[in-house]
C-alpha cells in the first residue's frame, strides 16, 4: 500500500473539518472533544494504511510499521493540537506528511527498493501548543525525561480539569508504544511560520538552527483600590504597571538591528479584572528572542533596566522570573546534510534556515539525530486562521519528508 | 424597640462574618452564596426588629415600618454587595446604620417624641457594585427606570449565569415591596473612600455634587499571529494596543492640575489569551472623572488624539464607545441643608463635601429629595481589605442618619 499526492491533499481537507472554524481555520485545543476527534480519525486512518496504533502515557498517538523486527525507530511526527482559532497547516500538516511518508517508505522498502535497517513510525505528540496546558511541547517533553509524567498530567486548564482528565476522554494508553531509548532517528516537517522562503523564492528550507530565547513569568504586584476615588499619586495600579512593562518590552525591539530581536507578551491576567477597583496583581508572559546570543543577552540586561523603570513609575512590584532560556541551539550538521541530498536528488530549491518557533523536533534533537525541514508559508501568517501553505508546496514537502525518511531507514549516516 | 450604639457595633462584627476573607475583608459578590448568606441574616434581623420584609422583582430587600398607614415612604439605604476581596464598610455599613435608624426613629415616632407624616423602610439595593453583573447600581437602576427589569434579570456573569439564576437561589420576590410612586424622600449614608474629612478632621461629610464622569468601553482589533517567527513590524497585537491605551489615560491625569482628573482602566479582556499567540483583541473600561466639568470635556478630547496615536503605533484598531457620562451633578440643596442642621442639631464638624464614586443615591436624588452622608475613611482606603473606619465615626453616622430620618419622617423641607 502507497499514497498519491492527490490523496495527501484529499486526506488533508478531511482532517481540517475536526474542529474546522468559519474562518478557515480550526480550533482544536489539546484533550479537547476536537482534538480527540482529530485523533479518532487518526486512528482510523492508520488501521486504514495498516500501520498500528500506540499511545502512551502522555497521550502521544504512534502509527507502527515493523520492517525489521526488534530493531530501532525511525520516527516522523509533529502535532495535531491547535492554538484557539488557529491555521488548518501548523503541526497538523507535519503529522499527515509523516503518516504519507511512512506508508510510502514502507511500501518501497517491502517493495525492495532499498534494506531497511530501522523500523519506521508517525508520531502525533500531544499538547505541543501549550495553549490550553503549560508548558508546549508536553508530549515530546515527557517522551525525552524534560517534563516529569506526573506533572504533565496534574497540570491544570484555567477551568481546573487536568491533562490526565483530559486523555482519559480519548483513546486509553497502551503499554506497547515506543520509547526513547527505542529510537534511532527523527524528523519532523513543519510550515515555516515566516517569510524568509516565499521572500527568496526557494521551495524548501533545511533547519539548521534555532534563535536564541529567553521567557519569563512576569507577576506586577499593586493594591487594590477604588477606581474612581484613589488620588492619582496614591495608586498602586497593577494594569498600569503591566502596561508600562508589555510597552517596555515591545519598544526593546526598536534598539536593534531589524529582524534581531522578536519580543511578545501575549497572555495577561488580571485580578480582581472588576469595572471599579484597581488591579492588586496582572501575571504575564514575556518572551525574548533573536538570531544572535549577544542581542539576546544586551535585551535581558535591558528589560531589567526598563522594569526597574516601570516599577518607579507605577508604584508597584515587578517580579521577573525567568522560565526558560536556550542559545542557538544547532540541529545536527549530519542531519541537515542529508536533508539537502534528498531535496537535491528530488531537484527542489533550498536554503539552510533557523526556526523561530519551537517544535517537538528542539525536544527530540537533543537525543536523537534529527532533520527538521520547512515548507513556504503564505505571507509568514500563522497561529491565525488565515495560515496558509500551497498545495504544489504541500505535497512537495511530502516528497521531500519521504526521501529523508528513505534515507534513515536505510541506514544513511546522520552522526557528525 | 430601639437600638444602642453598642449593639450597632455588635451586628456590625456579626454581619462581616458573611463571606469574610483571611485578611479582613469581605467578597460577596451579587447573588453569590455569600452576599445570599448576608441577606438571610438581615431578613432574620428586620424580623427580629419588628420590620416587615419584602423583595421586589430586581432582588431589592425591604424592611417596612408602617407609622402612617397609606403614606408614603421615607426610604434609607444602600447595599450588601461587595466587590471581590472588598473591605467590610463599602455599602454594608449603610445598609445596617440605616436600619438602626429605621427602628430608632420608628420608636422615637411612638413615643410620642414627633408626629410622623410618612411611612419609613429600609432598603439593601441588589447588585451596587456590579463586579459580577454589569451595570453597577443595578438594583436602584431598575427601581428608578433607568434599567428595563428585563435586561437586568438577563444580564450574565462570565460563566453565564443570569441575574435572575443567581436571584432564584436566594429569597423570593413578594409583591408587596414598594415602588419608586411610593417614595417621597431617600437618604444614604456611606464612608467617603476618599481622604477629605480625616485631612480635614471633620466629622460628618454632606454630598452636594457628584464629579464628572465619562465612562467608555475600548476595544482594540489587531491580528492573531505566532509570537515568536511574526516580525515586529508585520504585527498587529492588540495587547501592545491596550497596554499604550493604558498608559495614555493615566498619563493624561499628568496633564491636569493634581486633583482635576482621575482616570482608570480595571478591567481587561484578552483574545486569545494563549502564551505563544499575539492577541487579536482586547477589550477594556476607560473611566475619566474631574470635579470641574471643564477639564473633563478638555480630557475627553485629549483622549480621543491619544487613542489615534497609539492605534497608529500598535497599527491596531482601536474603538472607543462612551456608556456613560454624566456632569457636575447636584444634590439638592434643601436635602444638604437639611443634613446640615442635623449635624449642626447633634453637634458633630461637618463640612460640604463631592462624591467620586457612584452611589445608588445618585440614581434615587433624580426623582426624590434625597440626602447623602460621609462619615470619614482611614486613609480613604476602599475596595481594599484594609478598608477601615472608626467605630466612633461609624456611630456618629449612625445618630446623624437618625436625625435626619426623624426630620425627613416628620415632614421637615426639603424641596428647593
Amino acid at each position: 500500500m502507497s499514497t498519491s499526492n492527490t490523496g495527501f491533499l484529499a486526506d488533508f481537507t478531511v482532517m481540517s473539518s475536526f474542529g474546522a472554524t468559519p474562518g478557515g481555520g480550526v480550533d482544536r485545543q489539546a484533550g479537547t472533544p476536537e482534538d480527540h476527534a482529530t485523533r479518532s480519525w487518526f486512528s482510523t486512518w492508520l488501521a486504514g494504511h495498516r500501520l498500528r496504533e500506540a499511545v502512551d502515557a502522555a497521550g502521544n498517538q504512534f502509527g507502527l510499521a515493523e520492517l525489521v523486527p526488534g530493531a530501532p525507530w525511525v520516527l516522523l511526527g509533529s502535532h495535531l493540537d491547535s492554538q484557539p482559532l488557529a491555521g488548518r497547516y501548523d503541526g497538523a500538516y507535519g503529522v499527515l506528511a509523516a503518516a504519507h511518508a511512512v506508508v510510502r517508505a514502507a511500501a518501497a522498502a517491502e517493495a525492495g527498493e532499498f534494506t531497511p535497517v530501522f523500523n519506521l513510525a508517525v508520531v502525533n505528540w500531544f499538547n505541543e501548543e501549550g495553549s490550553r496546558f503549560t508548558p508546549s511541547m508536553m508530549g515530546s517533553g515527557v517522551f525525552t525525561g524534560k517534563l516529569p509524567l506526573e506533572t504533565a498530567l496534574a497540570t491544570q486548564d484555567l477551568a481546573g480539569a487536568t491533562v490526565a482528565e483530559a486523555l482519559a476522554a480519548g483513546s486509553p494508553a497502551s503499554d506497547s508504544a515506543p520509547w526513547l531509548g527505542s529510537i534511532a532517528r527523527y524528523a519532523e516537517i513543519h510550515i515555516e511560520q515566516g517569510k524568509i522562503l516565499e521572500e527568496q523564492n526557494i521551495q524548501v528550507g533545511l533547519v539548521d538552527r534555532t534563535w536564541a530565547a529567553a521567557k519569563y513569568l512576569v507577576t506586577v504586584d499593586g493594591d487594590q483600590s477604588h477606581t474612581g476615588s484613589t488620588r492619582m499619586p496614591d495608586r498602586r495600579d497593577a494594569l498600569y504597571g503591566a502596561a508600562l512593562v508589555i510597552a517596555a518590552a515591545r519598544e526593546l525591539t526598536e534598539e536593534f538591528e531589524p529582524g534581531q530581536l522578536h519580543s511578545s507578551v501575549s497572555q495577561l491576567q488580571v485580578l480582581p479584572n472588576s469595572p471599579v477597583t484597581i488591579a492588586r496583581q496582572t501575571v504575564m508572559n514575556l518572551d525574548l528572542r533573536s538570531p544572535d546570543e549577544s542581542v539576546l543577552a544586551r535585551a535581558m540586561d535591558l528589560l531589567g533596566k526598563r522594569i526597574a523603570e516601570a516599577e518607579a513609575r507605577s508604584r508597584t512590584e515587578v517580579s521577573l522570573a525567568l522560565t526558560h532560556q536556550w542559545g542557538l541551539n544547532p540541529y545536527s550538521p549530519a542531519g541537515v546534510r542529508l536533508g539537502r541530498a534528498a531535496a537535491e536528488a528530488l531537484g527542489f530549491s533550498h536554503m539552510d534556515i533557523m526556526t523561530v518557533a519551537g517544535h517537538d523536533s528542539t525536544n527530540l534533537k537533543d537525543h536523537v539525530p534529527t532533520v527538521m525541514l520547512f515548507v513556504p508559508s503564505v505571507d509568514g501568517i500563522s497561529h491565525n486562521e488565515a495560515e496558509f501553505t500551497r498545495d504544489e508546496d504541500a505535497v512537495r514537502g511530502v516528497e521531500l519528508l519521504t526521501e529523508v525518511t528513505r534515507r534513515l531507514v536505510r541506514g544513511d549516516a546522520v552522526e557528525d
